[in-house]
């Protein structure tokens, strides 16, 4: 579906043109033409690349979708893959694609399966013609831009899972297992984005610096921006991989130490419950010659014996730290 | 066995010929000889070493088999070796290899211990006599194309695999033995698909780009796009692996988990037979002054007293959640 | 909120002048301008923008915050992100930033956040004549070099803590939860400097050796003797990650050997309980022929085979080790 | 010990020749001397090293022994250092050293402590004059694939031993101990192979491509072949290095599941002696009003509660996994 | 405090001179100056700073000292800082340092904190006229042998703690703490010694090969040979560190196992006194119609069950291997 298609000249908009007319706005001086599609019919791609002379490999590229991102030169041609991320209402993140074409004066833009779009980039770039002179390669960059700021708050999302992770392993808190399922989660979550990020990253580092593109080689402080940006990013995204590392094996040792306490509120209370069986056990013998079973309070002095070996057990063990209090029972639970 | 052996000329098939003429079609400019061999025998080989000329070492590499995936250039010849993956029925991988040599106006391939054929990658290049008439170098794209699209099935069938075992590991299921097992035998085979994959990648890359072979020289797109593909392969593959690693952990984790869980069930129900045990001791004792033994409701009492404590443990284990549903203590089994 | 702005010539301070003849003294020979501010408003950024002519993707960086330390060129520009850390009295690290502008003739620094001042810095280059006579490049060596001075007791601390951590858990000592944890927020705390001082590294890194910007050219000692100090500390910080990471493993390790030794603990107490027990019950039997319980001896000798069968377990239990003394009890408890 | 002098031209054998001629047949044209030397005494490698003129810290490293492979250029000449693996009869590898000095038109390798000798290698290299005549160069390369094919069969009896080990591992078999030690020594055994190949692939890698020593310069495609070989040993040992690493945390796993399993049957069998104990202690009880205890069948209708009640549980836990089969508790233990 | 001072010319001790002379004797050609000092006094330091004008940043790292390894560059001079390991009496690594300056004709070295000196290589060096005549460049050669040459033996005594700790882990020895403990206090060495050596490595390595500082330029082969000892040393710590990894999850599994056996013993004795309690249980109890109490054998019999039943279930757990042997019992303890 076309959504723009549009001619600038010195960093003004001059018309939205129908399609066709195109080639002719493509061949003036000091313009050029921006168009949007999106989730475009095949026909469509067809139409562009006879119009601006497109290489069948990108075209395809664009048609199959599922790229990783990337940044390719097709002669004067420049090929962009982006993934647009969103969260979605339940926090998944819903990954969709948009590829670029850049000519010396020429923007195609082809956004696949995703709610984000564009119209604010049109604007930014109408409202600064001194920086929209440059051309495409300006178009380019804001279009970057855009798409790259939209990474941010996906990014912040998954440092606010790790902090809920983190406060959850060590409250002692009510749920290891989802504990465990969670870490596990945020680790693909992580691969998902990263798999999004890392290749963009490397790509455009070769935007700046060195030999770049004809298109970009007037903007170099803008692309180095891009690149600042996803260093940020991949940094960030490098800092939760590890601490999620972490987080796993500490996980693992507030398991063990759990097991650990389990087994010694086990023995305990184990111990409590012998001492009154021996007890019992021991005057329960049938010997004839049993001198307390005669006695008077001899009942009441086993009894007694009972309850205060029981009470010194009980306080050794609360010393010891073996019966924990009754609420870290309950934090102990799985 | 020779399978196919015909000369082509500007892109068109010109005629099928037989091996002793294929040294007069080579001479012919603009004209290319494309011969497929399969599991040949070596005086096949040998014949074919005098034919083109080839380097008794690509020579021996071929005969012998078991190479990594890698491209050589013998002066003027490039001599590349992949490796054919294939499921069988049981989903193990199945390897097989191919050699082919590519010289200025020539192609040999030589598949060993394969199934998959190249007849399609044939009929593909005849059909487009525009890309084929840049000869040799086109054809050695279209077969790795062929070869490299055939891996992704293969790497799809290992997410569905990684994808079964998280499911298996979070259901907290019937068998955490076989988990085990099957994340170790997917690891294995991720071992192989790499084994087979990344010096392919790393060998492709050195075909596009700065310095590049003679017979590649004129389809740098093409081959950039092999190399795309292999990358993508590369980064799915780096990513199940790290999903695995963090799987071996997690399940580590589940497993310590569900060993506390059991503890905690022993101890409840060593407490449930230790009440009533004791009271039965205390009751089963021999003094002569024991009041409660006389009463005519002394039995029934007892019998309610342990009841009463059992029942008053029961629901506090049961809260501190030691006891779990009996469909968890079937969820725990190994 | 400007702190201080002077004029310097041939390395002496000529004047405290007023931001509006910045310019003017920006113009003479051998002189340069040195302007600092703190936490500024975005009037007085856009006034320094213009008096300076700086790049205005520079400007919003400084005017955002939260910034990777990065040393970028703008032309004859330099202009320098640097992470200000300080302890604050709970040993959290407090993050500021300070962002330095260099030019041929003026250094225009302005920190944010942060209570760390440069009023001796300035102090040290006006009694350094024969130094501040290179001009901008020293006053930024002079700058960095102030910074990455307050690194390296931060770095001790950190070391402190890593320390206590050991010994904590090689004391075998009473809370091996809080060992967890500290281990888990020394991890974050060195995540979080390393985020401010290794791409501050490898930016430095680019300031001495090769092709380094202008204003540096006559400095590459001291800019290497920067690059060394940053060296050092990356590698104190990998080598305190390196041993926390094997502090949690060991961490485990002893987890896993105090539970084994509170199930020994709990095996050998079941077992002194379980004798005497046992005996009872065999005394206890109703037969009619059982000679023991006639024996007028019969109830002292059974205590007797109680004491002695347990004061024989008990030393054989000891011997093994099973029963640990009583201090080993209280620490291994969580 | 000398074990051959010899003199070529042209490819071809042309005497055996004593020590003192050496430097008579280099001079000349087309022509090298070939000598092996054994386990030499100092005064033979002093004698050498006068007749060939070799570096004193090449001949000091022979002398020495105990050095990493490596290839060393001293003007013309090379030095080449290689580890020479043996399995011997009770598979610990061996470890033996050839030095090998190559000049322009000589070879002079020095074996120290292994029983592998080159003969074969003179052999073959007498068979391929066309080869041969490429002289020093030839020989270095010949001698060096005789060395690395020895590598083979190593490797190859690594991945068995790692094959036997995941066997044990997934067997659940009898002797988890014996798992753990033989982990540790093939971890052992892979690490004292890489340390042999590692660098000499290093080195090889700068023997073909670039710049090359002189005496390797027309042999290229040989030495890449053996650069070839190198790359299929390392990726090899990557792989079972990985795979361990990988088998340590699944065995880890394994016995952490046997340990739970323990702990189940532990419970189990715990529960069906616990039930009749309790019935047993409340028909032990002395109240006179008991009814049962008059019953004529009041003893057998306990006991067969007893014997129905444990039936139950059985069945229960058996079910439930907890008890396992009678073989299975052959296979956990360790 | 000055330890030496002395002139060379062309490879002979020219005299033992005064400092103030220094100067004299560094202007005249094909002569070196080489001073030795020891913990000197900033006063000391000034001196020499003045007499061969030395950089002020590289003194001031001497006087301050706790640098990292390094080749530094000034001009014409050199600066190297070394570390110097030694093994104290207790086994503890103590570090020293020694900073080195040479220039075109002279050698100063500056030893801080050690005990170790340098007479034998001076000794060395005046033994050998045809290697000195290369002046400052052999000296500072063979004082960086010398230092190297001591970290072997330093090295050697990680190798031999490392297979200690082997030893204790596979012995399942009397004490898995000590393990523990020495396996982190040897990573902690390995980090220390890896801390001295890594950046000295880097260094070396660029002293050969390519473009190198003017006062090693005609050594390249001792350089490289220093660059191959370090590179010895480098693997073989990389091999230590990997093995000690290995080592630490090894002792994790062992630590598991013994847990695992505990339990199982527990489990086996718990189950020995169960089954006579039980039956004591039985015959304990008061119905009136029990045949068995009134036989004359009743009482003997009952015991003779307990004991063949216990006689049973010790034959079973021991063909189990649930009992182990009485020594093994002692290995498991911690």
């Amino acid at each position: 579906m076309l959504i723009n298609c549009a001619a600038y000249q010195n960093g003004k908009k001059i018309a939205d043109i129908p399609k066709p007319e195109i080639s002719d706005y493509i061949e003036q001086p000091d313009s050029f033409v921006w168009v949007a599609l999106r989730d475009p019919e095949p026909a469509e791609l067809e139409e562009m690349r006879e119009e601006f002379g497109l290489h069948e490999l990108a075209v395809e590229d664009v048609q199959k979708g599922h790229q990783m991102p990337k940044i390719e030169e097709y002669g004067q041609t420049l090929f962009v893959v982006l993934h647009l991320l969103e969260l979605d209402a339940d926090a998944t993140i819903q990954l969709g694609e948009v590829g670029i074409f850049v000519g010396p004066n020429y923007v195609l833009s082809i956004r696949n399966r995703s709610q984000i779009n564009f119209l604010n980039v049109r604007e930014r770039c109408e409202q600064e013609p001194h920086l929209l002179v440059h051309g495409a390669g300006f178009v380019l960059y804001a279009l970057m831009d855009a798409v790259i700021d939209r990474y941010f708050p996906i990014i912040h999302s998954l440092e606010i899972e790790l902090e809920n992770i983190e406060a959850r392993i060590f409250s002692g808190g009510s749920s290891t297992r989802e504990s465990i399922e969670e870490i596990y989660k945020l680790k693909r979550k992580l691969m998902r984005v990263q798999h999004s990020i890392t290749p963009l990253h490397e790509a455009v580092t070769r935007l700046h610096g060195g030999r770049v593109p004809q298109v970009c080689s007037q903007l170099q402080e803008y692309y180095r921006d891009l690149d600042d940006h996803l260093g940020r990013i991949t940094h960030t995204i490098e800092g939760i991989r590890d601490m999620l590392n972490t987080a796993i094996q500490v996980n693992l040792s507030m398991i063990s130490l759990s097991e650990s306490a389990v087994t010694k509120k086990l023995a305990a209370w184990a111990a409590l419950f012998a001492v009154p069986t021996m007890i019992a056990g021991v005057y329960g013998m049938n010997f004839e010659h049993m001198p307390e079973l005669k006695w008077g309070l001899g009942y009441p002095s086993a009894l007694v014996l009972m309850v205060i070996l029981d009470i010194g057990l009980w306080l050794y063990f609360r010393r010891a730290g073996w019966l924990g209090s009754s609420d870290e029972m309950i934090k102990i639970k799985d």
